[in-house]
Parts: C-alpha cells; structure tokens; sequence
C-alpha cells in the first residue's frame, strides 16, 4: 500500500508563496509514489492537489458537504462525507503523516487531532499561521515529539523519513 | 470525475455464488471506469476489489478502525476513519449509487442511509439477505423510486443508467 | 445511572394513532425513571418527547444540524452534531435500547445500526412501516435475537426486561 | 431551552489547581441554570462535573468509545458514541460556548474545532497548556473574536455575557 500523505492549511487568503510551496509539496508527494490526501477544497489544498497531478499523482479530498462538485478540480477521489467540520478528523485519521502550512481554525483543529491520533506532523518553517506557531511552541507544550519542521523542498523527505522509523518499530 | 459506485454486502458466512456475482460487478465496475468503493473487508468487499483489480480498477476501501491494515489486500487506497459503524455512513454518502447483494445489520444500514441520502440502491436479484428481503417490500414501504432491482450481470449496467438519469436531471 | 431509551420512527406524514402510541411510550419511559433519546425533531420524535415530559422525564435529542432550533419543544437537550443523517448511528450508539414504531428510510437505518451494534431492538407491533416490515422478517433474517416485538402499551415493560437480562450477563 | 456550557482541559496530570478551579467553574454553571457538556471522562472534565453536580446542576458526557461505564461519576447523561476523537467535534458543536482550561491535543482540537463553528472559547487565564497558548496568540493569529480570556471566578460570567450578546444578533 502506498503511503497517504495529507497537505492542510488555509483554504482563503493564502499568500502567492504558500501556494506554490503547497503545489511544491504536492508533486513531491506523487513523486514519492504516495497518495495526496486533503480537505478537497481550495487555497492550499487545490495547490497541493495541482502540484500532484502535475507530477501524475493521486488525490483524494474528503469534503465536509454532500456535494462532490464543491472538490477542486484536481481531486481524483471526491469524498462527500456531510460531516461538517467534523470531516477535519478523517482529513488525519487515514493519513500516515501531514505537512501542515500556515492556517487558521481547521488547520489547528487538524494538528490537534493528529496529536490526538499520534500522526506526525511536518510544519513548514516559515509558512506563518497555526502551523508557524504551535511549532513555536512545541517543546513548551510537549508535542515535541510528534510536531517536526521542514524547509519547504524538504517537507515531503521529512515525513518519508519519519514514516519509515515508525514502520520500523 | 469518474463516477464512484458503492458495492456493499456481508462480510461473514457469504456463499460462494455471491463472492462471485461480487467480483464479477467489481470488474464491471472498473471496466467502465468507475471508482469501486466499499467497506474496505472482507467477504463481498473483498471479492469485488479483488474483481475490480484483476480488471485494472481503482478501489477506495472506507474502513471502520484506525488501522489501514484492516483493509483487504486488493484495496488501493484504505481510509481509516476510526468511526466504527458510524462509517457505514460514509460508504453510502461518498458513492454515486450503491450496488447491494445479499446483507445483514451493516448492509441494511447502509441502504437506510442510502435511501435517506437519496443515492440509488440496485439490488441483486436473488442474492438473498437484507437486499432481497427491501426488495420485495419496495412499494408497500414506498421505496419504489430508489431501491432497484437488477441480475447480476446487469447490476452495473442498471446503475449507469440511473446515474445518467440523474445527471440530466 | 439511569438507563437511556431511544425512541425511533417517521418524522412526517405519521398517523394519529402512533403519535398517540409514541406519546404513551415516552411517558412509560419516564415513569420508569429512564431518560429519553431521540432524533430530537418532529413526528414521533416530538410525540415521544411530549410523552416523556408530561410524565416529569428528562428528554434528549440528538440533531442533524448545528442550529439546536431544529429541536422540538419538548427536548430539554438538543445536541446540535452538523452531522446530517450519520447522526442516526448516534441516536442507538447513545441508547441502552430502542422502540421502533412505523418508520421509513431513517428508521431502517436506525434499525440496522442498532444491529450492528448489538442494541436491542423493540418494534411496536401493528405500527406499520419498516417497524413492522423487518419484524415480520426478523427470523429468516437472523435478526431473531435482537429484534423483538410488543403490544404499544408492553413496549417498556419489554425493553426494561431486556435490558435487565443483559446487565445480568 | 438551558444554554449549554461545555467545559475542555486535560484528562491526565492536571494540576490540582486547575482541578480546583475546574470544580468551581462546573458549580458556576450549574447555579447559572446552565447544561455542563464535557467529554465525560477524568481530569478536567470529572471537577467540572463534580462541580456542577455538587450545586444540583445536570451534566452530560459525550464520551469516545461505545461503554457508557468510561464516564466519570457524575456524569448524568453518558452518550456513548463511538467516534474516538472524532467525538471532540461533538463536543463544541453541541455547546453554545466552551470554557477552556489547561490542555493538550484534545483541548487544542476542541479550541480549533469551536473556532471553526463559530463557538465562543472562554480560556482561564494562568491555567497553562494550550489554553494559555493560543490566547496568548490570539490576535496574531486573527482569533481575537472567538478567544476571550478571564479570571477562573469570572469564566463563567464571562461566557454568559458573550452569549447574552450573541443571542441579540
């Protein structure tokens, strides 16, 4: 099986440079041979599910609606799941790892319910929002264990990297 | 978007004839281009991935624990929602139309779900359980206009048809 | 802790004669000091609230949207879950066990997760709808165990012994 | 209709402290006529509920699993949903606001969760964890209107407040 890999951050008001480091991440993922996961929305998560197709990857974006047609139009596998926001827990719960990027309220509620699910999450260094700053505060929380950082070029090494020592215990 | 299709059914005690009536909608299913989609183990989730990947399909497997290792081996991408049975939710709210053969308690609640979510439900005529069992009760519980009935060889067929129908709606 | 009854059935287009029938259930539910859960909207939902509350019961509705006005009047605890219908696998997850009257897609779905997840089941005979329907096929379905069925007036005296017998187990 | 006050925090290592002030906080909301919601199990969510039982308030208790005996003591209404975490998205959606103290992953879900439903979070000041966390970066993170802060004797006036105003909108 192929690792599943879930990029999540904001879907409004992203900068121009977070979107391309989300399309960046997104084609390194499928270049990894791993399957792209995300809220199947816009902002960050269509950038990233651009970058993968470019790079003729998968994708699959679990939406909060019943209506397939609100994916973006680079998600593959289109999950109307009704669930609102509660969708978010799914978004970490069937991935092995998440590169997180700026973001605001979903992306929090993502991070600490990957904590919760003992996901690794890989932040962006330098992409701002919750992601900049939790893992600002990782060591004073004690999530130092389970929050990491990346240079943007190398997220998608990060989270291999880390999935392949949780494999081997 | 390639249409996903839903096959559901037992997981347990399933008779030979219905894994193969399964594995032969599962390769119909890929051999149309639809995305299989289903509970993610065994018994008749297993035997249509099984068919949908020896016809060179994609599968989505929507399981009900944390750990994609649940899944059978012919799912390509396993979703571990951690719901339990609340996932049988998913499985009909994710899917273009549902596929039913033979069935007990989750398959009978997924078709409830199914018919509350409004997704057409094909049964497979004289596969027994809980899906021969609704269909001759359709029109005395006035499900008449989404529950149908279909051979076997003609399940998938029935279930092109009635998206197509919907589409145009 | 006092045990929870779920009372399930149709919302609309439901006749006098259950709406009767749901109110003296809800009643016979608080009376015997349980609490009553529900879908927490109208038909028998709110017929049963009604009951429940004319007697001094504690009622509790578990709602589909996140606007707890949706709740009937005589829910005293309107969860609000934004989870559409896969609330339904909460309304007998939350429940020690469940009286069905009439019914329609809701209901069958209602059933078949309390199957799943092992709740007794009580249907009110002569009720109609998916109540009755599955009832009449509970033996050639399996379903003989955890489906049961009593007079309208008996369905709590039934439901306590159960629950009784399983404490003991 | 009683508003509903759901208190977060930590299950494991809390401080007596904030055992404390979590005892008296439940209290307040009882004596509010206001519903206590938590997730029903230890730490936090078993002072709150002491607390709110102690001045003859009503509790309710949305728990993970599927065994209603994971509830604390006090709990009144144990809903045994079966969801694992994902339950925290139940948690904030059925509150009309939250009080947040202490803290870790759970905690961190359930204040990203609450902002995206647009649920006030009452945080109380000097209680550590994430809770301190993200008011303290409240305003650089645009959160300036959803994460209030007070004094633990004046949390739950403060909450009240907050919901006077929401309901004149």
């Amino acid at each position: 099986m192929k690792p599943i890999i879930a990029v999540i951050g904001s879907e409004n008001a992203v900068s121009k440079e977070s979107l391309d480091v989300a399309e960046e991440i997104g084609s390194d993922v499928a270049r990894n041979d791993c399957i792209l996961l995300c809220g199947g929305r816009g902002g960050i998560m269509e950038a990233a599910c651009r970058g993968a197709k470019a790079a003729g990857g998968l994708t699959v974006g679990i939406l909060p609606s019943l209506d397939k047609k609100e994916a973006n139009e680079f998600v593959d596998i289109p999950l109307s799941t009704g669930l609102g926001y509660a969708r978010n827990s799914l978004v970490v719960s069937c991935a092995d790892a998440i590169i997180s990027l700026e973001g605001r309220a979903g992306t929090l509620s993502e991070i600490g319910l990957s904590l919760c699910n003992n996901k690794p999450v890989v932040v962006v260094k330098g992409s701002g929002g919750v992601s900049d700053f939790l893992e600002s505060g990782r060591d004073e929380l004690e999530f130092g264990d389970r929050i990491h950082a990346a240079d943007p070029g190398k997220a998608v090494d990060k989270v291999l990297d880390i999935i392949k020592k949780l494999d081997r215990q």
